[in-house]
């Protein structure tokens, strides 16, 4: 005989599934005969409602909120559905399901925790995209809601490595850092840096392990550094400014400001035949073009949040309790810009 | 006084949020005391948990099962994440949310349907990917589970826009035909087509497009039609091929063998000053490299799909009814490839 299952079982018996689902998790709704002829048939049949006796047995509802950011470019936006997907995938394993929701602003998704807490009893959040002062940790926090973020908490004071919450980065300033010495290795020394405005995390620390490259070096030059908002047509124009200003070699903060930057040294006909411009987040647009690019390791990170997060939701004692703030190592996917003829796209 | 919420309310009763939730739930989990004091403080309050009240009157969960696709590759998977984005906002603009899962086959994704109705009672599903033969949707009518396709019922002997189940899609074949009929125009007569092996439904309805233009304008070739699994160095192939076989230009099922096909015709020398390659799905690689290619209204397809959905579910009477089947048409967004040099990337 072929497994059970709620719908097979709701079809013999001639009851719907709901009724079935009652006699589980709301038995007082059901009348009593009923309730019993489900409850023998739910014995004979082998049934076995894993998840949701689980569910009944923690009072958790298994699900794990998190926020869908909105698309700024289709380019930079592959690396957050990559993570989804690795999310997604890690949180199933462990029997749990991520409710997407989608928020405009900071202050809306605080609104929307409270909304999915209200509605659906969510076990948890996800957080992605942390920055200084942040308010959504810090309702988070207040609230005793358990989450995990996938970004460290930027504090100028405080050591996130004591962070009262659990969360997962990857050290984007080691990446930067190591992207400037291959250009240096390479007899480059007026490199310049693309980021973003001061004030996002993440994008200071790429831009520090720029700095730190170049001082160690002993080449800093503090007016090759260009703040921009990102895009690709943004980033050409940096790039034509570093280029006036003596730059031969530029690192950026996205693959969409080297893909600006590296139309900008074309353009110049400046584009040597060694690589001369490093993206971030190693996107298929820059393997399309041959981009080398700073890679995150996006998957491992998902595995990470969803662990340390169902760790601390499971309440097991802290005995074998997985580290929970983990700063990951990033690698460098290094390619050569394609000529116009050659096959050089099909690495 | 600031808005109640089930967080301000627990806060101040000094009672957990699982105990609020259980006296508007389950009330009968709940002290009698502890329930008098709760219902009193949640009429004093103003707290009004709608949505919550909305799922109690409706015994529906507000929550809409999809399955996230694996990723195949970074250059095409980006439609599915825009499609996604789009769903997850239009459903909760209707109180919807939506819970993802990941299947590795079609099986899999039934057995992911069952234990999602087990446990979570998902009110629907949302489809994507339909094909010959599709066990999904014949399991989700067999068992009168409420769902919507993007991607119509592919069958060779029933009429799609007689289908029980509500789809929306877009009209693939118009998008090749459009896209031959713009290189017929151009002055090409050797015009191939790169797709996938016959049985994928949109795979072929994109074939049938590329072979109608042809057929009215008389020059239809059979040996210029070439069936690979997708990618850009199978498209690559899959071109050098046709080009030794005599095409001057080629329409593909997607942009990942319009990417291979782009870098055959380059590095054969052969790329004229007009675009002769056309891809599929308007990806932001076909921008970074300026390939023509054809656009999905992906957005309205996923409004649609909410709207359709959310209509049979709430079950109001067939008057002004939305058209449950809807196909949209593509547009097409032409490009020129970029030289070596100038800054035509910065479209």
């Amino acid at each position: 005989m072929a497994k059970a299952t709620l719908v097979s079982l709701a079809e013999s018996l001639g009851v719907s599934r709901q009724t079935i689902s009652n006699v589980i998790n709301a038995p007082h709704r059901v009348k009593p005969e009923t309730r019993l002829r489900v409850e023998h048939a739910i014995a004979e049949s082998g049934y076995r409602p894993s998840a949701a006796a689980r569910q009944l047995r923690t009072r958790r509802s298994m699900n794990l909120g998190i926020r869908l950011m909105p698309v700024v470019d289709g380019i930079n936006g592959s690396i957050l559905d990559r993570f989804l997907h690795a999310l997604t995938e890690a949180a199933q394993e462990d029997s749990y399901r991520l409710t997407l929701f989608s928020a405009a602003t900071d202050d809306d998704e605080v609104r929307q925790y409270e909304e999915l807490l209200n509605v659906s009893d969510l076990d948890g959040f996800v957080l992605t995209g942390t920055h200084h002062g942040d308010q959504r940790t810090a309702w988070l926090l207040e609230n005793e809601i358990p989450f995990a973020s996938f970004g460290r908490p930027w504090s100028d004071t405080e050591d996130p490595f004591s962070s009262l919450h659990p969360w997962v980065d990857v050290d984007g300033g080691a990446g930067t850092q190591q992207a400037t010495g291959l250009l240096l290795d390479q007899g480059h020394t007026a490199i310049g840096f693309i980021g973003w405005p001061a004030g996002s995390g993440a994008g200071d620390d790429r831009r520090d392990g720029w700095r730190r490259a170049l001082q160690a070096a002993g080449v800093f030059a503090d007016q090759l550094d260009v703040a921009v908002n990102d895009g690709v047509p943004a980033g050409a124009r940096a790039a034509e400014s570093l280029i006036a200003a003596g730059a031969t070699a530029v690192v950026c903060a996205s693959d969409s400001l080297a893909l600006g930057a590296l139309s900008a040294f074309r353009s110049q006909h400046r584009a040597p035949a060694t690589p001369n411009v490093i993206g971030f987040d190693d996107t298929p647009v820059a393997a399309a073009v041959g981009l080398s690019s700073i890679a995150q390791p996006i998957e491992e990170a998902a595995r990470d949040i969803i662990r340390v997060l169902t760790h601390t939701l499971s309440g097991d004692a802290d005995a074998g309790r997985p580290d929970k703030h983990l700063l990951l190592p990033p690698t460098l996917a290094q390619r050569v810009p394609h000529p116009l003829a050659g096959n050089g796209w099909l690495g």
